[in-house]
């Protein structure tokens, strides 16, 4: 069993926000993440929700920004919050670019020299980081549901796509909807996928979506865009997202928001609707079904 | 007429976040504060509340921190939060500590070299600051709160009782009681007023409030204090502001809550109800009465 060090806690909505360290076998360095249990975990193990944060972002940044502690305490939701990429790799170049390297794991795991050794966010989130905690905290690995920001948006769709059955609610804010077809993927998917787009199609949520043979999340997906957001023409795509999810009849609620921006201010205004959201699937009592 | 230069602007729950820059006369250099606008402001001025912000914060912490908009937007509170101290006067040893100097201006005028040609945020703050919001904004300036945390509750305390009617409304998290007994303050008043113990007890809230002669909040006070506080036992004191309000008989609610520490956790599980509070007051159909 590994173990996870608690580095601090903070009472917060009458539950406990904590932080944590562990040494990841995926990544081969130790990772951080930061978890909020709400009251009701002293009970009984509660459904969470996965959020995945944006470039630069850490552990830390969903959780002093968002506001969703309030929700999720009054709600009984979870909340996990990973880093956004490996730290110390050591890879030349890591640290130079703010949307390569640290703070920009694409929630993939790169294929390509020097960053596959320790870039396996992918493999690390699945395959360890939500084992670990459904084994260690009063979490019911059944009932998870993943949600993020504009590249943890992008993580939050694809991976909900790529694992069928992990996730039993998905919602973003201002995702990266068409890797593919824009600088940030562009640049991240040929440093750590390689330069055959061939290779680059299976992390692309628009991409994904439309390949689905079957409806993915029948109960909807929510994603809200401000419309204010600087990123939105050149690096979103969002309604490339919406026409894979029509063509494939996958209920989208997809909110254009006059006046917002990309930040965090957009994201509180508009977190208790995604809580809600996530609640209304992850309440049900047959969890899993799908 | 002072101009006011806008930073920058953001969509927050209906209503606008907005950081300005100014050249403040009173400090002498460039002055950087935010305000949050309810979506009321745009049809008619509204009351404000001022907030406060401790030790190493800047005019961004309550703003990303506390989840206040969210509540302040419901209630149609403005919200102005200053920077906690000059920045950029070229003070040897300004920054060399967290607890004194940049970062750390206690909101008070002063009156020693080198610090009294700039560290001036009492007066700053009542004669410049809050005088321009009610000139340039939607802010009814006749309805004012004031609330702040640690240092800064400290602040929101003593201008509180050294302004009598600038402000309508009264709270505090985790507030510096009294500042002449614990080491922040006499480290900071000793540098910023003199050796003398006696310039320093007008900067003190306990023994303000001792000195009143008639109730200067009758519609109450409200203080919240976290019981796992790490500064409570050496810098805070709430105790003594207790009984000093006790003698003089106003009214004080003061809050101890278990397992709560000093950060904006706490502040953040409590701010709704310390917006509640001072819109009791600053709704009054007769602004200003006391």
């Amino acid at each position: 069993m590994q173990s996870l060090e608690l580095l601090n806690e903070h009472a917060c909505f009458g539950g406990v926000q904590r932080y944590y360290r562990h040494a990841s076998s995926t990544i081969g360095l130790p990772m951080r993440f930061s978890v909020y249990l709400p009251p009701q975990a002293t009970l009984a193990p509660v459904p969470a929700v996965v959020f995945l944060a944006g470039l630069t972002c850490t552990e830390e940044t969903f959780m002093i920004k968002a506001g969703a502690q309030r929700v999720a305490a009054a709600l009984g939701l979870a909340l996990i919050a990973p880093d956004t990429s490996p730290r110390g790799a050591g890879i030349p170049g890591e640290t130079d670019s703010w949307d390569l390297g640290v703070g920009a794991g694409f929630y993939l795991d790169a294929t390509q020299a020097p960053w596959s050794a320790h870039y396996r966010m992918e493999s690390y989130l699945m395959r360890e980081l939500l084992p670990l905690v459904g084994e260690h905290l009063p979490i019911d690995a059944r009932r998870l549901g993943i949600f993020g920001h504009s590249m943890g948006g992008h993580g939050a769709l694809t991976l909900a796509l790529r694992h069928p059955g992990a996730f039993q609610s998905l919602s973003a804010f201002a995702p990266i909807c068409a890797p593919t077809h824009c600088p940030w993927g562009q640049k991240a998917f040929n440093a750590y996928l390689g330069a055959d787009p061939a290779a680059w199609s299976p992390h692309d949520a628009s991409d994904l979506m439309a390949q689905q043979s079957v409806v993915p999340y029948p109960q909807g997906i929510l994603i809200d865009q401000g419309l204010a957001d600087g990123f939105l023409e050149t690096q979103l795509h969002p309604e490339r997202f919406e026409a894979a999810c029509a063509a494939v009849s996958q209920p989208l609620t997809l909110r254009r928001h006059a006046g917002y921006d990309h930040g965090y201010y957009f994201i509180s205004t508009f977190m208790a609707d995604h809580l809600a959201h996530h609640q209304r699937t992850l309440s049900d009592p047959a969890p899993g079904r799908r």
